[in-house]
């Protein structure tokens, strides 16, 4: 390929409004341009550098045994209802209607598609199938951002996998986790693959692989030491014992005045705490400690008020709110809604007393006693509460976040936390969907079973976006040479010097001869200007032909990572390039 | 690859709905399987022939120097908008919108979106540019049908030039031209290049590449002698002359009680013709032959009620009349507004004395003198009716629709019409779309201009139809070489015999050593399923390894398109099929 007859259109400028180092390098590097807010257009550079993805991407299903086949994108509504996502899904799926009324959505996700072809299935003998697909999904994210990272249109390659029985799920879910490990090495992403949520999805358990980056919208906790790792959306962490015998574990006296044994009783006592709204002011005013208050949040679980009680000192995660209700929507409640529900505002507020709510109660309140939690009258607190006795029947769940140096829940080893990009996840499904869509095959002993299923995927964009996450430097992109666009930029640096001009057209022919992808820099421009833009397009190799090099005998080479320049012989400057892309 | 591990579910009997051949044997061979209507899901032999499709396309689109490039799918409404067709194109767009309520349409061309990218191009230094992808377009058909033929969602590589002139936009198309005679002649397809309408496309001319085939829904008129082609929606004839003094061209007088020039007076003359309703009931009661009638239609245009007029032998073509008046809706009237509009119904309508409705007359009727229409009173017509005079300052246009046998336009041989699959279509628009997006460049004289827009699609999956439409048999599928999913397919006929088994494994292998694309038919199944299957699916040669041939030191190889099988001693298997590969 000649430089001058592709359409580069790189930017002098970093453009204003990138919000990740990707996107503002592949926008400035001239391989995307936004069409709008989600929708990008992939330039010349950017389909070079895709196909090599999917390139490896297919050969990794291909040794893994899966075919790939191309489903439809646009979906009959049918399927989905069947499933139940057709409501559980909310507006992230695109919905339509075509001439004739009938309802139609964008495909987010292949699941029930691939159950439906499926169907034709009919006997034990003909399982394991693993099927996959690149095929564009559509997902009406409310926020998309960070270029390439979270798009509303994407190519993805989702595979799906049908097993008679959960050996057989498991083996395969193992082989299509293998196949991952391989193809994100192979592309330079350093994923790891984490314990995640399976969310809408269903199922039984799935891993995502997580790219460590600032420009991830994931967090993952690690431990540096037993190599546990999980999304925050499921990790856990080892809590420390507390005592609430009227001594904490270190055995100092826990303050009187804020919780003790005032329930000898059998019931909280209400003690006033004017101004008081958050457990900070709790804790500074009245001396009651934040892992002795009960913190009362509000949500709207599928449009129901609910309680959501934590330790005072600890944080909800949402997902883990989601997962334990199995709700479709959430959120945070209005004041105005606490108001009514429950005749207080936050900072006031507390389950105990109320009836005809559902509250849901994080495990590491269970058995907790001398507790305080509002009293449902702003300024108002009750202490001396018994979970067990004033909170009859909560729903109990894991509602934590962990934080940052906690122990880790298999060695104690203090946790790590960071963001990341998804890369890919991998599900079990179960029968789920097979399930759900009368999927069924006669087993061996004659009987009708549902299959197994698992699904699997890789957004193909948002690994490209990922690469760069990884390998860039100020000077631009730094492609690995298994995605590059191009191998190797054959340079004339005085195009108008004829024999400047011919060798480097020689060394171009013949780099491509021997099947070397390289891409000749015939643009009448100065040198500066070529090898400014082939460092920022990421090139992982640079041949310079210049005229007092040529008086010596000599071009250079010079390696995009590192920046370094070598002579080279001219007549060994195509061996050279073969030896170094070989090894 | 090995038959085993692939999911090809082959059906014992044609399916039922299917409506032409292609249709048929994809089902039938299990390369696809229907989701929805105009919805397929391609299954794997007929992903790796989709693959090899747009293998060929995508050499033949590098060579014509076009860059490769992916724009999105889903658009949002303002280009189209400013283009004029979100409100021109029906419902065959389909429409949504996202969750803030922005307008979005499913691509079904990609002019807006390409001329959008390219108001980056600045100047005319960086013309001509050649822009292509593959990418699913969406059509929301009102009849799917056909199987692949005509779909609501398939692959298409659509491609854009950019031109400074006339003369680039010429060259440009020319060479879309060239490369895609080449493409089909790669891909095995007979295509035709002929004239065709450019629709709501716009633009100043259109070759569409006809595939002839009874599946097909165009209407194609070519001339055996001189090569004029053209689709009915564009083709002319030439018209025998017409004399209206009183006698035809052949000499023989008109008839008196019909015409006549009854209209001395300057006035058409009214007579009874009770029970009329046909051109052929007036020939036929009253002797007027129907190249003397007017035969007067009423179309809804855009909403606005028309008159539409042809000679009563002539047939209207709808296409030439929606590309005559610009509209983008079009239909006949129904009999009762018709009624409100003239006063009658349909079989004696009539334009004479008709004001306050616009008028579209074929050109055939252009001079006519003589001649004999409706009077708008029910069973009434007028005779002695002078077109210049008495229909005055009607919209002139080809409206008719040739018929076989009527002369060639340019050479007068008798004209042949055959039905056929718009396999290719490529289109000069000049610049419709560059100006309505306001694309501009700097010219070499420093003033602003439109550069000059070409188009040029090719559906992929329908070029996979039209092949089997060419390309098959009483047994099933004859694939090309170039297109087939597997070159060669290895058959044990006794799977339990470990000489036949292993010799045939050994052959397979050697042949993928050897670069061919072969699969081993592994199954367990009887040598006639396996050959029955092979045959259906359409892979072009079989080897067929036996426990008899093996002890004659032979295998055999059978052709599929000729089905002619020979003995080839064992050693020698790879050797000669790699030869018969390579011619």
């Amino acid at each position: 390929m000649r430089w001058s007859h592709l359409f580069v259109p790189t930017l002098r400028q970093d453009p204003a409004d990138a919000d990740a180092p990707s996107h503002r390098l592949l926008l400035r590097a001239g391989y995307v341009r936004r069409l709008h807010a989600g929708h990008y257009s992939l330039l010349p550079l950017a389909v070079r550098v895709r196909a090599r993805i999917i390139q490896v991407v297919r050969e990794e299903m291909e040794r893994a045994g899966a075919q790939e086949m191309l489903l439809p994108t646009l979906h009959p509504a049918g399927p989905w209802r069947r499933s139940g996502r057709w409501d559980l899904v909310g507006p992230e799926l695109f919905r339509l209607a075509d001439r004739r009324g009938n309802e139609l959505a964008l495909g987010m996700t292949h699941e029930e598609i691939f159950t439906t072809l499926a169907l034709e299935v009919t006997s034990y003998r003909q399982l394991p199938q693993q099927w996959y697909q690149f095929q564009t999904k559509f997902r009406d994210e409310p926020r998309p951002r960070g270029g390439l990272v979270r798009v509303r249109e994407f190519t993805m390659k989702d595979a799906y996998s049908f097993d008679i029985d959960q050996d057989g799920l498991d083996a395969s879910f193992a082989a299509y986790r293998a196949a991952y490990i391989r193809i994100f090495e192979r592309l330079g992403i350093p994923a790891v693959p984490v314990e995640a949520s399976n969310g809408t999805m269903g199922g039984s358990g799935s891993t995502e692989f997580a790219c460590p980056s600032e420009s991830g919208e994931d967090t993952v906790v690690r431990c540096p030491a037993c190599g546990y790792a999980a999304n925050v959306e499921t990790a856990t962490s080892r809590l420390a014992p507390v005592s609430d015998d009227g001594t904490d574990p270190s055995g100092e006296a826990v303050p009187s005045g804020a919780s003790g044994e005032a329930g000898a009783s059998g019931a909280p006592e209400a003690f006033d705490t004017p101004g008081v709204r958050t457990i900070e002011d709790l804790a500074a005013g009245f001396g009651v400690p934040a892992d002795r208050q009960i913190k009362t949040l509000v949500h709207l679980v599928d449009g129901r008020v609910t309680l959501v009680l934590l330790r005072g000192d600890h944080t909800l995660n949402e997902q883990k709110l989601a997962d334990a209700t199995g709700a479709s929507e959430l959120r945070p409640a209005e004041p105005e809604e606490i108001r009514a529900a429950l005749g207080a505002l936050p900072g006031s507020l507390g389950a105990v007393g109320v009836t005809g709510l559902p509250v849901v109660a994080d495990e590491a309140l269970r058995g907790r006693r001398g507790m305080v939690t509002g009293a449902n009258r702003d300024g108002v607190h009750l202490r001396g509460v018994d979970v067990a006795r004033d909170i009859p029947s909560p729903a109990w769940a894991d509602l934590r976040e962990v934080a940052a140096g906690e122990p880790c829940p298999s060695c104690g080893t203090p946790l790590e936390v960071f963001t990341a990009i998804e890369v890919g996840h991998i599900f079990k499904l179960g029968d789920r969907y097979t399930r759900a869509l009368d999927m069924t095959v006669l087993g061996a002993d004659g009987e009708r079973v549902h299959p197994l299923m698992g699904s699997y995927g890789i957004g193909i964009e948002r690994a490209m976006a990922a690469i760069v996450e990884v390998h860039h430097d100020e000077h631009g992109i730094v492609w690995p040479e298994a995605v590059a666009p191009f191998a190797v930029a054959v340079v004339p640096a005085q195009t108008d010097d004829p024999e400047v001009a011919g060798t480097a057209e020689r060394i171009y022919g013949e780099l491509r001869a021997a099947g070397v992808d390289a891409v000749l820099d015939d643009r009448p421009e100065r040198a500066g200007v070529k090898f400014r833009d082939i460092e920022l397009t990421g090139i992982p190799h640079r041949v310079t032909v210049g005229r007092r090099g040529l008086a010596q005998g000599v071009v250079e080479h010079t390696v995009r990572a590192t920046r370094e320049t070598a002579e080279i012989p001219v007549a060994e400057a195509v061996t050279h390039l073969r030896g170094v892309l070989a090894r």
